[in-house]
């Protein structure tokens, strides 16, 4: 049977009911499953489907790792800034690149710029500070007598319970686990070293046997093997105050002359648009993200690189931090991303374009040692996103936001 | 000169520091200058980026509108759920299917059969209960009488200020402008109907005029464009209590039966997880997001349909809630999403695989009346991510989110 | 029967069960009930109530009003600060002292130090920005669609809602009516100028008006009369943002001697101190307070003048800003209180010494025009308390924080 | 010289401007300061002061305590709950009263019913789940790379830190010092057992010498001794998420009968509405208090007994949890605060009324063993605010919010 005739007859199999959309993988290819898909959407909406038919990763791999009910491949221009300048202590390596993928006009403009500034300014220093994937199941208990004994039990059991998680993994390690009551809820946060591996997977597995030592040894019993205390993929004062993933900090100091060549401001407007926007403004604002629009680096990134790009949500949790020095010769830039989650094995860093990408980093896959890889991507892209920091403050400070859009934002 | 040749020429010019990468676009056309850069990119950092260069759009385009320094495109699996079964009061149709592009493997038949269980359930409804696109620039005074006096301005002079932004624009309205004065600082935050635009370009355009026309009228003087209480792309509860882009509720009510065949549990199993996780955990956490992954199909569908992915910060801010009913016969779950910033013009919405996406749920281009599209790819997308709730839910509700990971996500 | 016996009689019945402790105002007047309860307790506990036994108010006035199970009274040290030199445009006297109620050593000569400084400065300029005392109950519908149909309602007859309203009250009027939906359940912020008082009763009588008038008028059934939106006693971001009773701002410039001579530091290290700790420390902290200590200065004024001070809670939403100016000749400070509940009529403000020390601020009672008072009352706290910032700041800056904790407060 | 004398001698001297108003406690004692004080005041502001000279303290041990400038004393209603019945695992005894000392008329009857509801459930469990008074200096570093190496600096050396905070201190302990980094910002949280003093002054001594180490051992320099992330007195997420004082539960469950009888109502309405206020509510406030009103109930028992009002703010970072078990057969409740600061020592415990008042209780003074007394109070007035919960609860649930207040809190 040819291909353009299985297509049809599993087109009309789905269409009698014989075969659902989702189960055409047991039927066939998981390319042609995506062809009948399409096909059929095509027929049902109208819709042409020709451009998502032309992708270009391995269907079989992506149909089992990454997607189910495949159609094709959604595409995003990816753009590249740097040289980025950098010192990390050792993780990354003293100049790099990094691709973005977005689909928003001027903002890989603006974040090479800022990392223009950084290259006049000598280059940025950036530095992971904490690394600690969590997880966090909740757990029902009789009443808070018996919560009291638990979290007791946790603080005294770690040993065990790392014991119980790390048979799980040949590669994260249980740093923490911190109980938290609430009446007769108890929440355990499981806090892991990944390694290159953003991890999630990880812990939730690891935390999984944790949970069951916890049941089989205290009355205890699970009620949801993510409790939201983890947190993920939602906005919470626990990772912005504690950190998830990798905490990471990057500044930079220009010279006066820099921030007039470079970003065509002063540094006391840049310290004044930081001050009233990115601390004032967001403190107002009831925020959680005291920076200008670290988002959009960590998203671009992200998206270029394989990343999860829901955890976007932690990677706005930033502070942009300014300070005037030397009497108006020199300004001090800085940013600490709390919870920037990144890895450079598993998940989409497989995809071609996505490993292609990490590879113009220099951190595809694992790291030597472990985790070294992961810690310097997260550096890279605090670094590029405080580029972006600088370059948006030096546009708001010279009153420039509409007219940049306007001219590269159509 | 042949392409091969006109690529050695201007990849030496860049070598040589006569052309800078950034600059390309101007010596040649945009493939050309991404073929440039990758071929430099490679011999720099050793990257194959093979992949990367066998992209679909049109490059001017993309260079024009989405994109600096293009290397090419990425590529990320797209999968699609449905049919999804919603009674929008009029903007959606009653049903319809929704791209997902993810790399996050058990994503896509998470969602897939919590819109099982919807249709299962008769269909969601789901409403758009508050559409404001905001700019919120920043201004300095001199103290805070002057910032009272500047604040009894704005509320007093909302019909000028709409005259002077809506002269930007042939379809944005202002709806409200609202000062806040936090000692000698008053930011005003502008609230628009976009229409069928995601709106943040228009809002910044109109916002501009003005906050020109305050500094004309009033002794203020603008700092900043962009004053963080709007707040884009931060978690913020200003978004999440006044709104952003769309706010959209979706609701579905399962019966006993339907939990059980589709969500392999029971109602009072997912509602005792959606309170001690979704509630009593997000609460614990400091949270703004009341929910279990909603961020997740807001992310694939984004990416899918060409909206802005920083943005899934703010499409975070989502309240799941949950009602057992009718003695246990049926099951009421909602979902909230305070700041959902869609469009179905502009931005990556024109990029075709992103078109293609748009044409599958049947909102590509302006709707009919104006703003209908956009209302109804919300509608989608949030009754969408109710279904992703409902099925993680039962997932964790069966104890099985490592197993089903296991199998799916590796 | 003589007092004593009186007393000796109802004691034998309480502890027969005949009369239950807290029914003993049926059965005598307040102040032997109270006499009852203190030999009661005594008995029971070994407790000596002999200054608790020597109040100073009018028992049967408390006991209608204030208290209920009264044993007697708690007498907290009252000190003063001031004089205050404040620029208000019109509520408040050019200067005034202000009370201040605390067992807390050293605060009422931190604030003194802090309100010299101001003087030093040539006063302050304080304003009342917003005035709004609100209240949301929540209300249950059948889904979204209703939801939807409510808020739409509610924003179409607000003008109805505030007839229903202000027919409870000679005194408040309605502001605004701002409707919240999540999933089946609607908030309905109503926000009130209450005038002299600080309204919370008032607010919540004139809403049980308006939600009768909903509850006839839609499906919607009330659940609560209070939904946690309003929001009061909570730490909130509604009331940080939106702000709720006065939201008031205080300012002043001094000179860089004036810094050195009463705060004993300069202008640069009071600004580094506010950035690091104010600013970026309560962003780290994920904090709704960008402030050293308003909380003390409004809870011992609060204490001092009769108002509720669980809503302390409340009076703590503010942000301090600190600018150095003119080459470091001047530091200009501010505070901002989102959220500060007060009121000259009703509550605590008739008892005694609660009565007394408004009149040495000069606001007791209704103002001319209604609501002056109150205002007046809210400015001169706001400024007590930026006197409060600039002297904590300072000694801070200086270093000695604990030494003056050492000295001041065993 | 007559005291009359003596009095009109240093009014003169006053007026004259030879004697300071703050400083009269240098030439005379001080109840004639506050003498002279009053006079002074009610000559320039007309307030007659007579009942805030009828104080009931020595005036010479508050003036070296707590309070400076003083006037005389301010006095607040004192009222009593209890008995309540609860189960500490050792703590508290199993049956004791609380005073209550506030304004707000039916805030004692209201908390007084929900103590007679726990009573008719059996009585309430209470549980002190981690007791951690926190100080949190702010230190300037070089960059980024200095704040890495001195977060690690912090995490090898808590012993050297512990010893020498605990130098300063016979009883408290140091339990840890966590290091945050915000770019060349670092703030290390110091948390201390204080045993039965609320701890502030303790922990900030201590953290004096711990501070003093750190900048004698690393290149840091010490900004503030407080940078916010203690967090004192300002509602901050961190407080929420980690607790600060004592992080306190307390749970009951009551029959269908007692809700019907007490609270007059049933559990159903009172889950409903704690679902739709307390948690649903809260959420969309953006609240970090979960609860309906137990800022009441703190503030009350803060001010009865002598702790810092101004705490009231962190007091308020509680969670109140309902579930209708056993088909309706009962109603489990439970009210968790995460950061209550209370003592039995120290502070305003001294003074007279307060004394008395924590007798009543039973915990004055240092406990057996040491911390015992403070955790006890703790305990009881968790117990106390949960049964506040349950009665506001109940009267919300039937509706009667307003004409409770109508009738008791004129």
């Amino acid at each position: 049977m040819s291909d353009t005739d299985e297509v049809d007859v599993l087109l009309e199999r789905v269409r009698e009911g014989e075969v659902r959309l989702h189960k055409l993988d047991e039927h066939t290819d998981a390319a042609t499953a995506a062809t009948v898909r399409r096909r059929l959407l095509a027929a049902e909406t109208g819709a042409d489907l020709e451009t998502v038919a032309a992708y270009g990763f391995d269907p079989e791999q992506a149909a089992d790792a990454n997607i189910e009910n495949m159609l094709g491949g959604a595409q995003v221009p990816m753009g590249v800034v740097g040289p980025i300048e950098l010192d990390t202590g050792g993780a990354a390596p003293p100049e790099t690149y990094l691709p973005l993928a977005t689909t928003e006009g001027a903002l890989v403009a603006s974040v090479n710029r800022g990392c223009a500034a950084i290259r006049a300014g000598g280059g940025a220093t950036a530095r992971v500070l904490k690394n600690a994937m969590t997880r966090a199941p909740v757990f029902r208990v009789a009443d808070v007598g018996e919560a009291a004994e638990m979290a007791a039990w946790v603080r005294e059991h770690v040993d065990e319970l790392a014991a119980a998680a790390e048979a799980t993994t040949s590669h994260g390690t249980l740093q923490e686990a911190t109980p938290y009551v609430v009446g007769d809820s108890v929440f355990v946060r499981f806090a892991y070293d990944t390694k290159d591996a953003m991890g999630m997977n990880m812990a939730t597995i690891a935390t999984q046997e944790a949970a069951e030592l916890l049941e089989a040894e205290t009355p205890a019993e699970l009620v949801a093997l993510s409790g939201n205390l983890c947190t993920d993929k939602k906005p919470a004062a626990v990772n912005a105050v504690e950190g998830r993933g990798r905490t990471v900090s990057a500044d930079v100091t220009l010279s006066r002359e820099t921030v007039a060549d470079v970003l065509k401001t002063t540094p006391e407007a840049i310290a004044e648009a930081n001050t009233r926007k990115n601390l004032v403004g967001s403190a107002k604002a009831g925020s959680l993200g005291f920076n200008a629009h670290a988002a959009n680096t960590v998203a671009a990134a992200f998206l270029a690189t394989g990343q999860d790009i829901a955890q976007v949500v932690e990677g706005a949790n930033a502070i942009t931090t300014v300070d005037v020095r030397d009497d108006g010769a020199t300004l001090y830039a800085s940013l600490t991303i709390a919870s920037l989650e990144v890895g450079t094995v598993g998940g989409g860093t497989k995809l071609p374009t996505q490993a292609e990408a990490l590879d113009v980093v220099g951190v595809r896959g694992g790291g030597d040692p472990p985790g070294a890889n992961a810690d310097a991507l997260a550096e890279v892209i605090t670094t590029a996103a405080l580029g972006g920091e600088l370059s948006l403050l030096g546009a708001l400070a010279s009153s420039n936001l509409a007219s940049a859009h306007e001219e590269l934002g159509r």
